[in-house]
């Protein structure tokens, strides 16, 4: 490499250095002030550039892709409000802990505060969502000048991938020229080839550490999880994921049954043929259950918490309610519990505590999974949880009338294996959480969770589909569908074929479950506020087939518009696999009287789930 | 009022305040966290209220409207990555000093960095982009609380509105219940009505001082103005915007022109009967025009420059290639002048100082509109820069073949009077500024100039065109209309028939002025990014009647696809304003061809310019 000027080799040793630690793909917005990075990224022959306008879609996608794959993935907008553009996924990157980097192009510092056009204060522009800011200096073209700016780039990257994951911001000031023209004298002759080109590797190389608790504290651990009854809770999981081996050993050396999130990596999978996944809790559990209210129920005295917070908050809101000692596990040592019933912080990478515990655990030769159902205590707890969640998953299910949660439910059943499936927030993910039986497809579930926003969705999804080979299926609400409709734009520029099932149930259905819903007209207008999109308009302007399945009268008995089954979906959906391209399948329903349904099948499940514990031990 | 909890109190104090400090509208997207805020302004009878899904468009709607009222715009959003969509906005807001309020609602602290679900640190969201920022305590029923909570509303009040007008954000915790539930006990009977109701009028009022020179400084600077040859130069005015008559006044005392950008309230308007408003500049001025190239040229002695930044680079060169001592007026002392040429700082408000130096320099007895060609020196200069800017636009007129900047010429012949014309970044407000010829029509034209990006554009204009009854026009690129698409969804909502003009050169035009043209396939690719979008479709999807002129020809020579003209362009205008409903006019130009024609018609109109300067005096 011999660079025309300074800009174009400073950019490119910042592109050379995230190549050469194994960075892969990169998201670029058109723009003048940042074309020494772009030109860099779209010459780097092993970086896969994806092209994106609209910088709010393009962050998110970036934010899709690194929570799938777990690699730090880099954007690069102009200067200005391009880069405020990216504020929505920074804060959701920072919460959900997913590596990205912001690289936004700035005017040099003579020009910054002088009025000068496109010229704001990108300064912390992402204040304390991020895990690491510079501000870099102009480029230079000397040896010293060079190993400074891969060193930086290198620490961003080692913040964005470290024991707290998160968003990482580069400030990039240019002066011009800004492409790659010749500037006689601008980079010396014999400046070293090897800090240009970053040698055969990376030049700032990282060895990463990760919390692990040493052997005293680990052993108390342990002793702490030989309580009869226990549970292991694995909420939303963090990039890169919750090792389903390690936690299922730990499963087994317990005799604990797993609680597995939809988000947690852990309710779908190879595992479930051996683990006892529980997955109906969101339906029967509640701050009622817990307590000597059911004689017949028994609570945890132990809880192992992974991930997140969970989604369900009958989930949280049981746990805070029963004795249990609760264990937080958190590699980064925050405090991920909103009901403040934690009993314990473990700082630790959980993967890895997980098979430290279960060796010891199960060096003490009781629990495993063999026992489950055996009649001993431990396996008797499991067995309450499985015969509850059988009960109320069978309660659940037996809906007559289409509602919304049944979607979940067909699609699981449809999926491919493997697959890749992404839900929006608001409804789609507590309905997936609700209505997904624990199954052994081996699908990844991805969410935005970190902050739950319904922004995003469209692009944060196809930008995991941008990192797999897997079928990829969104399934979105119509409110999150509208706000990234720009997002679909992408679908024609990162080669993933999507089936997007699109809930419409005309605004904020979400809003029915809230005592707002009782503040009519403020209500309608206000919250549920209905915006009347038609949705095969949307699908025509970006290229995507569409089918629409017409559920809101709900009762299914084939007469007029309006009777779509679930098995009207499920034959859409399976067309749209079989076929090349995307397909936009808009499933219409009636949000209020799918709210009823949601409430009888949740009593129905509880009274359910109850009856099945009794007769138990 | 009797409230039913302290929190739709507190949000009716706050909405309370805002409105009898004179508010009249807001613009509130749905959530939950937000309900009180919501509430009390859905049921405020002196606040129009404008709900929003997608809090980026909504934020860039408030700022459109506070762009053309010059009055503080509230806008509500609930908690988590809905206040970060408001970033870019804010900071546009922050540089173009537009007076913008956020209230977002957030969790309460206990709830904070806990892990509860879309909880984020909102804290200090926006840097150093807001004038003015507080947590606000949490809701309380005490007169003392309440008069602390109205104060504090007035206090970002009067931030908003002051010397250095801009965004301020206020952070608004609540605790359940969100809705208007009877709590007993919440709020106590004996609460002063006064502090309840803000009594008659506002609780906090304020009487507002601005900067104004003391009469020593004042006399120095109209001193400086008695000089032979000056210009005023009105860069994009601040909200709320620069005296056509102050600024005329001036003129007339001095003999100096006033050279107009399109954005600084003095192009176009009444008083260029009387003033002399030159608008060719940006084609004929360079730094080569300064000095002594041209014999028959003559350069300033004295520039004073109001509002912000000029949009003309070619002015902005010109202007620090002279000797001219240059006086940037800023009411709020900020250095506005990214040349580096300015000789001066004057810290007042601008039209007031435009009066009272009027008054001092007519006082002395030189000058004068009505000596403009009379043969004295001051009327010479004046006379200089009409005989320039007519021959220019002559020469720019001349064009046979269709271009891009024909589109702002046609529209600006069409336009009514009055009428407010909004122009997006990139091409629109450079071809508005450079095609655009002073004229008497009453116009006003908005645009985002504070940091230029081309995000929420749709969303400024329909905001802007909500706070009049004024036909509202959009003169758009195809980038920026996709970049903001979610933005129509407010036509429906807003009650404002707008005319929309999408100039579609597919992708980044402007890039073709740019060196980064020459390298391709990069440039194609990376820069220009075709897109391909139908805006027919988009057109059909939020119910805009579609129109199409396709001038890609440019020859109008009448013959196939591609020869569409002027006339075709100006016909379905004028057809667009005689009917109701909106209308997206999509004119179809070959950018490349664009910028050939437009390099040419300003060495054209440079000439022309020049030449036109000979044989005087």
């Amino acid at each position: 490499m011999t660079a025309p000027n300074r800009n174009t080799l400073w950019a490119t040793a910042i592109v050379d250095e995230l190549a050469s630690a194994g960075v892969s793909a990169a998201v670029v917005s058109p723009g003048s002030r940042s074309t020494p990075l772009t030109m860099a990224f779209a010459r780097h022959e092993d970086v896969h550039v994806f092209s994106q306008l609209d910088e709010r879609s393009a962050a998110f996608f970036a934010l899709g892709r690194a929570r799938r794959t777990g690699e730090v993935t880099p954007l690069v907008c102009t200067s200005g409000t391009a880069a405020a553009n990216y504020h929505p996924a920074v804060m959701e990157a920072d919460q959900g802990r997913v590596p990205l980097l912001a690289l936004t192009a700035d005017r040099p510092p003579e020009l910054r505060d002088s009025g000068a056009n496109q010229t704001a204060d990108q300064e912390k522009l992402y204040g304390d969502a991020v895990r690491y800011y510079k501000d870099l200096p102009e480029p230079a073209a000397s040896d010293r000048a060079l190993a400074s700016v891969r060193t930086t780039v290198a620490r961003a990257l080692a913040a964005a991938e470290g024991t707290d994951p998160g968003p990482v911001h580069l400030n990039v000031p240019f002066a011009k020229p800004l492409e790659p023209a010749p500037v006689p004298g601008d980079v010396p002759t014999d400046l070293d080839p090897a800090a240009e080109s970053g040698r055969d590797g990376p030049y700032v190389g990282r060895t990463t550490g990760a919390a692990r608790l040493d052997d005293r504290d680990l052993r108390a651990l342990a002793s702490a999880l030989e309580a009869d009854r226990g549970l292991i809770v694995a909420g939303p999981a963090d990039p890169p994921g919750l090792d389903a081996e390690a936690i299922t050993a730990l499963s087994h050396a317990t005799g604990y049954p797993i609680l597995a999130d939809p988000l947690s990596g852990l309710r779908f999978g190879g595992h479930a043929r051996v683990a006892p996944v529980i997955g109906g809790y969101d339906a029967y559990l509640s701050a009622d259950v817990a307590g000597a209210s059911t004689p017949t129920w028994r609570d945890p005295e132990v809880v192992l918490r992974l991930g997140a917070s969970p989604t369900s908050k009958s989930l949280r809101k049981y746990l805070a309610a029963t004795d249990a000692d609760q264990y937080v596990v958190d590699p980064a040592g925050r405090w991920r519990e909103a009901e403040f019933a934690a009993t314990d912080l473990v700082i630790a990478e959980p993967n890895r505590l997980c098979g430290d515990l279960s060796r010891l655990v199960g060096a003490s030769g009781r629990g495993g999974r063999t026992s489950v159902g055996s009649g001993d205590t431990g396996g008797a707890f499991a067995n309450q949880w499985e015969r509850a969640d059988d009960a109320a998953f069978s309660a659940l299910e037996s809906a007559d009338a289409f509602h919304e949660g049944r979607v979940a439910e067909t699609l699981l059943a449809e999926l491919p294996d493997p697959a890749t499936l992404f839900v929006s927030n608001s409804m789609p993910v507590r309905d997936l959480d609700r209505f997904g039986r624990p199954g052994t497809t081996s699908l990844t579930v991805c969410g935005n969770r970190g902050v739950s926003g319904i922004d995003g969705i469209v692009s944060s999804a196809l930008g995991a589909g941008s990192a797999t080979t897997d079928d990829l299926t969104l399934l979105t609400g119509d409110l999150a569908l509208y706000h990234d409709s720009n997002g679909l734009l992408a679908l024609d520029r990162c080669d993933v074929d999507a089936t997007i099932v699109a809930v419409n149930n005309d605004g904020g259905g979400i809003f029915h479950k809230l005592p707002i819903e009782e503040y009519d007209p403020e209500f309608t207008e206000w919250f549920k506020t209905p915006h009347g999109i038609e949705f095969s308009t949307l699908a025509d302007q970006y290229g995507l087939r569409y089918v629409t399945v017409d559920a809101r009268d709900g009762d299914g008995d084939g007469g007029e518009d309006g009777d779509g089954t679930s098995e009207d979906l499920a034959s859409a959906y399976r067309e749209s696999l079989a076929r090349d391209g995307s397909t936009l399948i808009e499933v219409h329903v009636d949000a209020e009287a799918s709210h009823r349904v949601r409430k009888r099948l949740s009593e129905e499940a509880t009274t359910a789930a109850l009856a099945a514990t009794d007769g138990e031990e």
